[in-house]
């Protein structure tokens, strides 16, 4: 993230239970371009540091004391190490891009389930927004006044960690300080058409997502080499090919012999070719340094209420809609809701895996609580079920007419280079057996996501809808989309 | 390049014919940190630019007439086009990287051969032994001083552009200046033990490799959309599957259907992982955007002599012994001459193929003089024998032998992370059938080689011998090696 932000921030929030603070200091000090801000654990507990920096270059901070006690987790708590002694406590999850989509879901669910929660984010996607024009349906707070709320209403703490995973130095700082046991690593650039408007919008997403993980990957040679690193692939790795997509591997008979070898690649974005890379570079780093990794290739994406976001508003998770960051269920939504056609991409034929938000925060907390061995590089391919781009409108179609919307379907010119009609079969029994129980797109769903749409439907942006970015068409200079 | 070189600097040599250039203009001038020295194409013929910066921070440029004038070409030429009318013009070809060891070499033989030759390089090859301490066994004169030495003993210009193809504005005057119709990119940090030296060597290596391949397809698809891309790989991305090796792809048979994918990648470094992130980046860019690639995946290179490096000690190529730059071959024969133990990692049975420099630069040209087809993704497995490191061992000790050097061999604890006993069977028949006749590896052409090693011998500096990298013990903290 050098590339757009100058300065990295590191912002740590107390993970003490108590939701009484008292200001203990107040004070105006110069503020170098990176700071980072360290939770002393004092014999009076630990020590909040909150700061804000104002356009003259300083800030404001403010430090706060609170209580070393800590409450018990009030549920069955999954996020719980047994240790010596018959005592136990929490496992500590970093979740790197913790404010974005599926990492906000993720890191609220985890925290509820009693594990220890660190977010580690520049909050860049906030920025991506600005720059483009963009904008969630759903009004969200920010990442301070979320995690806020949710200390009022749970009594959890959510530590907070602002930077980026490109700068090793703040990275090495989140490390030492808070000492995750797993690190779950949503921190990407994670649109496919972002990372196809111009070169430096493809050079970003390579560079950010790429060397972002070789970082992550060396934190945790550095610092904690028991650490877990949970990795968010993308289904969109395997492309499309015409025999059956495996979990990560296919073993292979030629010429007599016999391998079980990576399952071969065929990426169609920079975006997921960086995925691709990403892949790579990690299970290289397994068999070097013995890291242990799971690799979750997850599907599309739909939904947006989860148990906890759900609890408050401010709790609120983001819905794209836009034709860069929103993903088809869910612009599909958007488009019958205000009225406009679903916009089919060419004949319509593209067939992925889906599944709903509440199955990706499962899926995320199995592969945390069934950690990989030393030295393993996992894969799990993270959907629930295939559905064709024909068959979502005829979905969303059919919805529409229980709520009395006629819903108009029309195809557009596919601005990607894809196949849009071919085979397409991929396993995805792994997450299964660990124990995952899918939430399928069943009728009443698909009304509560519709009816969630129209909720807010007088925020649709409705230039946003069409799809502005086009594979063939992406030149060296640079560009902002605007619809 | 932008971590290491902060400025760019393009010279251009005209590519005019005549040796004899006479002085017009000579004046200080303030130099920019960035500029772009143009040649005019103007009725007198070219205009010679040529700066050299102070430390003071002046430039002097010197400026210098020549003839527009061109000699035909002195024997066959393959770099021939012919156009319409019966007339001809010769193929241009970008030589990226093209004052490294295999690039050097292939920029004299394809001009040798009649081509249009522009060498791009940062130079920053030279400056990696500058940083580490290491250095070539042959001395090696400056590019400026080996193309003006091209030049006069042939008659041919080679024009020369300084600076880095991270740096996309650099890239760009670069390709609307030498218009090429062939790119061949040797441009990457080549070695695998400086990828594994320490967090900042991985990420400039992937980040060097990636970004410039990818600044490389987007100056195709802006300026030359028909140019075709010959870019180097590694057998390296292969690794050692246990069944035969196939050239880019293989069919695979998989629950009754049937396809031919990507053949499966296992790389064994961060530099080889930089060559897979390539290699899938550019596959993409021939189905998204209609570029031509072939992407030639090459063995360990040895010797040093081509027929046009040996014309003139000023154009003697370079020779890497160290741990770092040196490869297998052309290290043994260098700890042979001066009395040192060969250096067998672990227990040599690692097997690799193999070929002599001469047959690369043969190689590079016929992949030039057959383009492929626009969208096409061609990959060729570029080596013409396979040998285990013992094999190797037991071939130099024999030549050894006969020159009555007493060649002794020690095995030392293996710094990489590979197998050491392995089946390895992999296809090289495509640059054959193209018309490939190879230089296998015989008694003489070792005798010549190791003589020619003895005759450079009071240059080794024995310290950078011994391995000194540690594919286990990289860590993030920045390391200079020094043996």
């Amino acid at each position: 993230m050098a590339h757009l932000l100058s300065t990295s921030c590191s912002l740590k929030f107390s993970s003490g239970d108590k939701p009484y603070t008292k200001p203990l200091i107040q004070h105006s000090i110069a503020f170098p371009s990176s700071l980072t801000f360290q939770t002393s654990k004092t014999p009076f507990g630990r020590i909040i540091l909150q700061g804000e920096r104002s356009q003259s270059g300083t800030c404001t901070v403010r430090a706060t004391t609170l209580s070393a006690i800590r409450e018990a987790p009030n549920e069955p708590s999954y996020g719980v190490n047994e240790i010596s002694g018959g005592a136990s406590k929490p496992q500590r999850v970093m979740v790197v891009g913790g404010d974005g989509y599926c990492g906000w879901a993720t890191a609220l669910h985890l925290s509820k389930k009693g594990y220890e929660v660190a977010i580690v984010d520049s909050l860049v996607r906030r920025l991506f927004d600005h720059q483009l024009g963009l904008g969630s349906l759903t009004p969200i707070a920010s990442i301070h006044d979320r995690i806020r709320c949710w200390k009022a209403l749970t009594g959890k703490s959510i530590e907070l960690y602002i930077g980026d995973v490109c700068d090793f130095e703040f990275l090495s700082e989140a490390f030492k300080s808070f000492e995750p046991d797993s690190v779950v690593h949503f921190g990407e650039q994670r649109s496919a058409p972002y990372s196809m408007i111009d070169r430096s919008r493809a050079v970003f997403t390579q560079n950010n997502n790429v060397i972002g993980t070789l970082n992550v990957l060396f934190a945790i040679k550095e610092f904690r080499e028991e650490c877990h690193l949970v990795k968010l692939g993308t289904m969109g790795e395997y492309g499309t090919p015409n025999i059956d997509i495996e979990e990560g591997f296919i073993t292979i008979t030629h010429n007599g012999r016999t391998d079980t070898l990576p399952y071969p690649k065929q990426a169609s974005s920079f975006y997921h070719l960086s995925k691709v890379h990403d892949s790579n570079n990690i299970a290289f780093t397994c068999k070097a340094w013995g890291i242990r990794a799971t690799d979750l290739n997850q599907g599309v994406v739909y939904g947006v209420r989860t148990d906890e976001t759900e609890m408050h508003e401010e709790l609120n998770n983001r819905f794209d809609y836009d034709g860069v960051f929103g993903t088809a269920l869910n612009r599909f939504c958007v488009q019958a809701a205000v009225g406009h056609p679903l916009t089919v991409y060419g004949k319509g034929g593209q067939t992925r895996g889906y599944l709903d938000i509440r199955d990706t925060v499962q899926c995320v907390e199995i592969a945390i609580a069934n950690p990989a061995k030393a030295g393993e590089f996992r894969v799990f391919n993270q959907f629930t079920e295939q559905f064709s781009v024909n068959q979502l409108a005829a979905l969303v179609t059919k919805a529409g007419e229980k709520l009395g919307i006629d819903v108009q379907t029309t195809s557009v010119p596919n601005p990607r280079v894809e196949a849009e009609e071919h085979y397409y079969n991929a396993k995805h029994t792994k997450l299964i057996e660990l124990g995952l129980k899918p939430h399928l797109l069943s009728d009443s769903l698909l009304d509560s996501l519709l009816n969630f749409t129209i909720k807010y439907k007088d925020r649709v942006d409705t230039k946003q809808i069409m799809p502005s970015v086009s594979w063939r068409k992406i030149g060296a200079k640079p560009k902002t989309v605007t619809a």
